[in-house]
């Protein structure tokens, strides 16, 4: 039992440790909380990035049909509902639409996915297809970046109020609601996993599906630099 | 306009005439309801069955990763929570484990699938795949089967509590929840089939799809019946 009970404890501090892979590090990512970008970089982000929010709830569903066990279901669908919302105006997408029109993109600019470049579009779909295709614990794994989010979004928060004064600070509320619901989701995920990642080779897999989501987020950042560089 | 609303007139027809086919029809389901099976056919039936109330989750679960809209996932995911319940303890799963002790089977045996038989198993597994696999659209249109669950639950309500006196009747909630579930699950999903099938060659596939998955519940009684024959 002690030996499992050290396993766990470096199975939590080796998935962790991904931390230093985030997306925060991006060097995209740094200016933007510096305050750096221009509005079109800004503009570019936020259109792109919602092609990753518009597609969490598929990622989500895929991993209720692949979990066999009601008591993990019934606790992740909770997600999609957070997403989704129970009914029209709600949820993280709408809050998301929300953010485009305060960076000063209309709605329909941003909801009919015209913005979003190629390599953004690889990247989630890479990850929409890893949540359907792997083992549902390993698609849970990779959701651990959550770990890492509130340090970012309280950051990023902060930084979008100080630096870039011409966004209506009501649009923020995305960033603000994450602050609380990805705790909730990442302590969930991470009790999932230590319970059903036991043998080394289970861990083993959910750190590379971890770090794997790490590269979905940096490839995501790569191709917003790219397509919105400093003028 | 006209033109439209006559097909989906007709278009609806269609659907609604699958009920000749539903397997309230079937040899084994209509000796159920007249009272004609043994203990054992009936713990058969609720054994196998079981495994089909298990995986409708996961059959959901598919439907919400490969729905793009918000507004269909939002009242879609009712039908997991139905299932899966807020809590342990509630839900449509328990609701059956429930149904299987009050009919003499412990909830051990019930969960663990032994007493499933490999037709049921292809069948409901086949049923999973469809959703996984197909349009989105078809797999919602795969579940209007319960356009003609209301008369059939009401029937075998009645038939149990009429020639199963030895089954505890609080052990049938299921049937009873499903009498209001039903009604409401294929209004939505009529809805959102007349919505997204216009063309004939989308009807097509939308019958198509609940031609299956009456395949489906009729190969699963074929499977039950051969495994426990009259004596």
């Amino acid at each position: 039992m002690t030996a499992v009970l050290a396993d766990t404890e470096a199975f939590v501090a080796t998935l962790r440790a991904q931390s230093r892979r985030y997306h925060s590090m991006h060097p995209f990512h740094r200016r933007m909380n510096e305050g750096l970008l221009g509005r079109e970089q800004v503009q570019g982000w936020v259109a792109n990035r919602f092609y990753y929010q518009a597609n969490i709830p598929r990622k989500d569903g895929a991993i209720l049909s692949n979990c066999p066990h009601p008591d993990v279901r019934r606790r992740w669908i909770r997600r999609i509902v957070d997403h989704d919302g129970t009914a029209p105006g709600e949820g993280g997408i709408e809050a998301w639409l929300r953010l485009g029109e305060a960076v000063g993109l209309p709605r329909a600019e941003v909801a009919d996915e015209r913005h979003v470049v190629p390599g953004v579009r690889f990247a989630v779909d890479a990850y929409v297809t890893f949540a359907r295709t792997r083992p549902w614990v390993e698609a849970v794994a990779s959701s651990l970046t959550e770990l890492f989010a509130p340090d970012l979004m309280a950051d990023r928060l902060a930084a979008f109020e100080r630096h870039y004064t011409w966004i209506d600070p009501a649009g923020l509320a995305y960033f603000r609601a994450r602050l609380t619901q990805a705790p909730r989701d990442s302590e969930h995920a991470l009790e999932v996993v230590t319970q059903y990642c036991r043998t080394p080779a289970e861990q083993d897999a959910a750190v590379a599906a971890l770090s794997f989501k790490n590269d979905v987020l940096w490839s995501m950042l790569d191709a917003i630099d790219s397509a919105y560089p400093d003028r």
